[in-house]
């Protein structure tokens, strides 16, 4: 066999697998799916501290670090299972028969139901959280879909080991073992020939731009095109105001040096650019603020990146950032001497002028990096902010009297962004019913969903319409008797009550 | 000017009005919009019968018919005018803040905001519901997002008629005019343009496989991808069980010979395979669903199709159906002379096994024809059910105690169509809350929305997430006070209360 017709062979036994689960997935009782998801969480955490130092050994993030993203991990699972059992995510809608009216009006019924087999790629840089039994996976599973994962290679013991805890879930809630595959190995032959299988009905993705648009690309040239939700660059703009900086300054430059670097500057919403007023006058913060900024910048040592291609790709694209026109050195940590797999934190300044005439300086740098751009003006913000491409998150820091003023800029950054932030640092989502973790294209291919919160499962499901049923054939969701208690569009108003 | 300049020039007008009405429109209050929508329907109403006529002087769809969609038209404006004044479309959540959780957790308000301008083409059979002020318009005028109509070749003046409709209700409105533009004229070179310009942000279409394909692969291949909705082919398979069918074998055929022929078969929902069990005994009563299918084919006149392109086709792909192997006619409209722009009522039979032989006859004849194939068992049934492509609908024909048994068949179809509809014929559909009409593709490029019913406005409407915003930046949609009065989901829990 050659090594195609090996991966092939590979994604077409995940995705038979996958499909010949659906059918008793879907004749499982939501308490079953909930109850599956609950599991999984159980098996993760009996894992005990073993899986964390497995997959610190494999990302290098930290035992602390990683404790908390196995508590999210697991909190994601048990917030997704209260979803399925609450049961209103499936926006069932009820509209009566009216068999007086001419021409007779028929009874509609409609609810939201799993797509079907969905394949998630799991991300570098949350190895528990973005990955096995992360984020999407909770999602399609609570959705009702079969997943079949497609493990990133820089962590695959630890991906292993999850889905080792997922099969255990899987087989004690009494479902077929289809359900949930894993899909190992290197290179993207895998990756597409998952995406190109016909079986196949929606994907996930969290990861570079380059990745997500060839996964993009691969699924809208199927014969039957399918969603896919791929999460991509963002530099996660951050825009300071005069009066802000001006009260605020040190505080600032301090609490975005540290977000910027926060685990190896290596999360979606790194605030990767920043762009400061700075009036000309000494009293207008700025030196403060890039000196509280680059003090530090300065103070962090290097650390240990996810994986050596992406500590190498850092180093390339600080050094071309550094090498463009009017770009000038802020800070670079202080210890010079570092493993070539380490990221050495660092920041820059340029000038708005000298930022609008590069393009590459509007490009996400994975990796402890920032870059400070200095503006003269709430024009100039608006005139950049107008330039910039699709982000996950825009953060302004205002005085209370400036956000009135501040108004178009507020209204430009709204079409930018997926979630526009006040007084905060972007890194830190949580994941809650309001969260919207997405965004205008490249910050994701679908800027209609988002990846962390409940609303997340919405991804993985579509309306189906049933026209004068027999009540033997609706599912529970959809009877006159609201037997789930769920909160259902009858005839147009929101309802709890059982069809009279 | 080239030609090519011209086509340009046209959607880079169209598209930059839109684009610069639409900081205005969503500054507008909700009422407004609402309001708009309303005055819309209002103005179409003004052009009184004139309109109509115009209408069927380029469709020859007949005054009866037009006068129905004039209302329904004006019905779907209207509700979803009712819809923005509802206001709980928006899916308003708030997660409060709880600032002694560590880490601090966040206020986070998200709800719906309007994508931006959007490109909507008509279509051909439906003058008024589907064109220029019909559905996909309504819906996007009432999220909030600036129109580019692309008119119909086939009926300009009708286009032109309603067009000027819209552009008086919008100055009415108070409204700027760029927030709606008709863009006419013939061939793909325009509509390829409008899709490709980068300030649009969605695409609605509803037409042919062939040209739907050609807008979802030219967005697909933009930049910047973003959203279409193609509603394209559909052969809305009916299945006839077989007590239903000994039971009411006469009736049925008589309903499914009235539907394929409703409107010279012209409906995206037109019954176009009917798949009926005959298990060979006289008693079974498919020769008297045949003959009473057969005669009212035979007893309808043929009449004019929508345009003489379409004739053409439907004359082509009949001749092309009916020398399939296996497939034998059924009954011929009584008239064998007609205008060539008319359609002549056909019908046609085959046995399972030649249908599964041959691929074409699975695809849509767009006209007053249907094909009926025999099956023997309702296990045939599943296995050309599995065979079958997406659909906007499927339709069941079962007595009571034949539908448990059908479970499996029906789980199949349930995977294959966006309506399941059981006892009844597809052509009709209902302008509901719980209404889809959409499915998988081919009959749409995404099953997860629907063109008919209130759900379309989500279409149009994409997440944004406010993060420790002041209350002056929050829409009022999310505001402490629920001023809307709106169901909201506060910290997870659906309301109407105000924020304590």
């Amino acid at each position: 066999m050659t090594a195609l017709a090996g991966v092939a062979a590979v994604a077409d036994a995940a995705l038979c697998s996958a499909e010949g689960s659906f059918a008793p997935f879907r004749a499982a009782t939501a308490e079953t799916r909930a109850h599956l998801l609950d599991e999984i969480a159980e098996q993760v955490l009996a894992l005990g501290d073993d899986l964390l130092r497995a997959a610190d050994a494999e990302t290098g993030l930290g035992l602390p670090r990683l404790t908390g993203e196995r508590a999210r991990t697991v909190g994601q699972l048990k917030l997704f299972a209260q979803v399925v059992r609450d049961g209103t995510w499936v926006d069932a809608r009820i509209d009566r028969r009216d068999a007086a009216r001419t021409p007779p009006k028929p009874d509609l019924r409609r609810l939201l139901v799993p797509l079907g087999p969905v394949v998630v790629f799991a991300a570098s840089n949350f190895p528990l959280a973005f990955s096995v039994a992360g984020g999407d996976s909770a999602a399609a599973l609570a959705a009702g879909c079969p997943v079949v994962l497609r493990a990133h290679p820089a962590h695959p013991k630890t991906s292993e080991r999850v889905a080792a805890a997922v099969a255990t879930a899987i087989a004690r809630a009494g479902l077929p073992a289809g359900l949930f595959s894993l899909v190992g190995g290197d290179g993207h032959a895998v990756g597409l020939a998952l995406v190109r299988h016909p079986l196949t009905r929606a994907v996930a993705f969290t990861g570079s731009l380059r990745g997500g648009r060839a996964l993009f690309d691969a699924a809208a040239a199927r014969p039957e095109p399918i969603p896919v939700y791929a999460e991509m660059g963002s530099t996660n703009p951050v825009f300071v105001l005069p009066r802000a900086l001006a009260e605020r300054a040190a505080e600032l430059g301090a609490a975005l040096g540290d977000s910027a670097t926060l685990g190896t500057g290596q999360f979606c919403t790194k605030p990767g650019l920043i762009f400061v007023v700075d009036d000309g006058s000494a009293a207008s913060g700025f030196a403060a603020f890039v000196g509280a900024l680059g003090s530090r910048i300065a103070g962090k040592a290097p650390s240990l990146m996810l994986y050596p291609e992406l500590a190498g790709r850092f180093r390339e694209s600080a050094a071309e950032l550094a090498r463009a026109p009017g770009v000038t050195r802020l800070a670079e940590s202080g210890e010079a001497t570092a493993p070539p797999d380490f990221g050495r934190p660092v920041a820059w300044q340029v000038s708005v002028e000298d930022f609008l005439r590069t393009a590459a300086l509007r490009e996400e740098v994975f990796g402890p990096a920032t870059l400070v751009v200095r503006a003269r003006s709430v024009e100039e913000l608006e005139r950049v902010a107008a330039s910039l491409a699709g982000q996950l998150t825009a953060s302004v820091h205002a005085a209370p009297a400036e956000l009135a003023p501040a108004r178009s800029l507020l209204a430009i950054l709204e079409r930018k962004v997926g979630r526009l932030l006040f007084g905060g640092v972007p890194t830190g989502v949580e994941v809650s019913p309001a969260m919207n973790h997405g965004g205008p294209y490249p910050a994701s291919t679908d800027l209609r969903s988002t990846s962390v919160g409940t609303a997340a499962i919405h991804r993985f499901a579509r309306p189906l319409c049933y026209q004068d049923a027999d009540p033997s054939v609706l599912p529970p969701e959809l009877r006159d008797g609201n037997v789930r208690g769920i909160w259902r569009l009858l005839d147009g108003r929101f309802t709890r009550d059982d069809v009279a």
